[in-house]
């Protein structure tokens, strides 16, 4: 992704390995800082995961794969590394992924950083082709909904949703994005904008209250977000307000699409309806940057994700074409 | 309304009139302080509407109205004082009303303080019977779902949509609120959790995003708004974010009224096509207590209200009982 530092324009992403040190766009340092967050072990990679220095969950992957090649060259126990590393986020299908190739890489005596790399590759590969897919979705003069940040912060580079948005502005169409801010962590206004600034992709941050008054003017064209799992039904678990856009560009006759690699189709889970909905904590509603908002004695529910029925999705973007959630079920792993 | 002062619990209203002074809730101040704001002159009635120390149409109606009393008394240039605070909030139906009437009473040579004070308990009553027709509504063990602040902080006393669940309280159900935060301006988390909290009613603060969740899951029973204004085909303006609510609760077969004294049915407007929609400072999303959140060099749009249309609209509580969208246009003015 560009990034801009002065008045240069570098090529940077969110996460890579460089002199044995895991490097780290620090995610809760922007958009005020651009900081690079420097995990010299796995215990430094543990606090950047749970304290969000790095998030979205291709990100992680990469982040864990290149800890447990660290974690070799170091030569600490890499079975214990990676026990640790996988509790950091238990429901993170990327994450398990990405341990279970690197220790099967290591057992068979390959490189463990060549292995990583590789992974990392991937993942920017897959990406890369979501958006090249998507392209074609957006037509020239289109205003495309976004939510939260399926950025190149959340996967390494390009992103998901964020991918075919870049793709149509470097092939020169006119487009316009609308930026959920996404309450309650607000990655939508503060990363999802930053990184379209950095490309100087123009876009406009909106309360997640406004996207149904702009759908309803008709001023959206076409909806993209990522998602997090995707059921054999279609049923799709993304950020909490997902289900909200969907139904209201299904309302508005707005085309919905979901952007996300053929690895997060969970086709052993039959429907949506057994994704588990974490709840996180409430202080994330109740405050905001530590600064207190509702009265004190108030309370808050938080649940940081929902699931979007696969009826009103049009179709998800994949690295291998698009498709209509009936056609997931067809897939094989 | 109920107020917690220390150990001790006060009636209280949000606007009051005392030895000459205007007496408001200083709504800025809230929830992390109770301030009375004291108005001692039109100028400060002025600044006190611009500045949102009072806000919700009625109040700022009933405001004006002692304004005008207070201004007669002072000796002061009433149509002059009139047009000024006419020019506060241009679209504000109560404000009008409220300015015309003290107008016309003055003229007729009627006391002004007795004729605010009348007014005053005009909007008070409705609000009361409001509460009392929407209470039937709500059933023993309900969850109910309100938007933005339809309190009494913004109606003198009881509130709007506040007054169907002041009353089911009081009367002995087991209820629950979800309050929408509602961004940008927090209306929800800060003002309407204070109410419920001075009166001891459970409830939670959601974020908007989550709303819909609550509404697949079947956690809400009823959603219960205000609005500003309601055409003759029944479509609603309201609070940004109050559109997404009603299709939400549509699609979910979960009923979905708004409360609203039948002054505020502007039956000469058609539809709500026509309800000028006013787009307020970018910075309201772009910061928070003016703290930027998104990047330098962002920008945002700032819709602040949104039209509800009537297909969505299960129907309206009035002080005169319960209308479906449909029987508007039957009521003469």
């Amino acid at each position: 992704m560009k990034v801009k530092i002065g008045k240069t324009v570098r090529d940077m992403k969110a996460v890579w390995f460089e002199n044995n040190i895991i490097k780290l766009i620090d995610q809760c340092a922007l958009p005020k800082k651009l900081r690079i967050y420097e995990a010299k072990d796995y215990k430094n990679v543990i606090f950047a995961i749970n304290e969000m220095v790095v998030r979205g969950a291709p990100a992680i992957g990469v982040t864990a794969a290149y800890a447990l090649a660290q974690a070799s060259l170091q030569k600490k126990d890499v079975k214990k590394v990676a026990a640790l590393l996988q509790d950091t986020r238990p429901t993170a299908n990327d994450l398990y992924y990405a341990i279970e190739y690197m220790l099967k890489n290591i057992e068979r005596g390959e490189d463990p950083v060549a292995s990583a790399e590789a992974y990392a590759q991937t993942i920017i590969e897959e990406c890369r082709r979501i958006g090249s897919n998507g392209e074609r979705l957006i037509k020239n003069g289109d205003k495309i909904l976004t939510h939260c940040n399926a950025g190149a912060l959340a996967t390494v580079d390009y992103g998901t949703a964020l991918a075919p948005i870049r793709f149509a502005f470097d092939k020169g169409k006119d487009i316009f994005v609308f930026v959920d801010e996404t309450r309650p962590r607000l990655q939508g206004g503060k990363l999802t904008s930053w990184e379209l600034l950095q490309e100087g992709i123009p876009h406009a941050v909106i309360a997640d209250n406004a996207a149904g008054y702009f759908l309803w003017r008709k001023e959206i064209d076409i909806v993209i977000t990522g998602a997090d799992r995707v059921a054999a039904n279609g049923d799709a678990a993304n950020k909490i307000g997902t289900y909200e856009k969907a139904i209201l560009a299904k309302e508005n006759g707005i085309p919905f699409y979901i952007t996300i690699p053929r690895s997060s189709f969970d086709i052993k889970m039959e429907t949506g309806n057994a994704i588990p909905i974490e709840e996180r904590d409430e202080n994330e509603v109740l405050r905001f940057e530590g600064k207190r908002i509702a009265p004190l004695g108030a309370s808050a529910r938080n649940p940081a994700f929902d699931v979007t029925p696969a009826k009103y999705i049009t179709g998800f973007i994949t690295e291998e074409g698009i498709l209509k959630p009936i056609e997931i079920r067809k897939l094989t792993k």
